[in-house]
């Protein structure tokens, strides 16, 4: 997968297929809230592994009973790449 | 456990049986670095067991294979308690 930056109209257009994602400081972020800490611990190993096959690998943050999700691409002048969009959309699979 | 906040001079007594963690504002922290992502995560759900046993959550950071766990007591005016230290010492007990 490229890790070419994607355009601003790149970017709007693949949010509008990812809900609850939002774009600023040149990352995609999005934050789950669970019924507990152990839950949100489970989301994020999920999310771990989603990461790990593709090597591309989020941010991630716990804090009590919510996960955040932060992409963004090293490789690409830590801009948002297709690999950050495709990330998101299999964590919102996993998540949603 | 006290939810009062600790005086300065005791917390610096803490942090001398507490190698790698730091205090600034009004947290403790500290980063462990492990082989790969999923020892990472796998950490992070230690650290959330050793929360959960004492209703006490550490703010918990993954970046790759960086794990930050940040404590604080929000029933102590966010400040730092006796309920940090302990979760700290718990903490470096499990992945020091």
């Amino acid at each position: 997968m490229s890790d070419q930056p994607l355009t601003g109209a790149e970017i709007e257009l693949a949010l509008s297929d990812l809900p609850g994602w939002t774009h600023e400081h040149d990352r995609l972020q999005s934050t789950w809230t669970f019924d507990g800490h152990l839950q949100a611990l489970a989301a994020a190993t999920g999310v771990g592994l989603l990461s790990e096959r593709r090597n591309h690998h989020a941010d991630l943050t716990i804090n009590y009973n919510k996960l955040t999700v932060s992409v963004t691409t090293h490789s690409a002048g830590s801009k948002v790449s297709a690999k950050d969009t495709e990330l998101a959309q299999a964590v919102s699979a996993l998540l949603d």
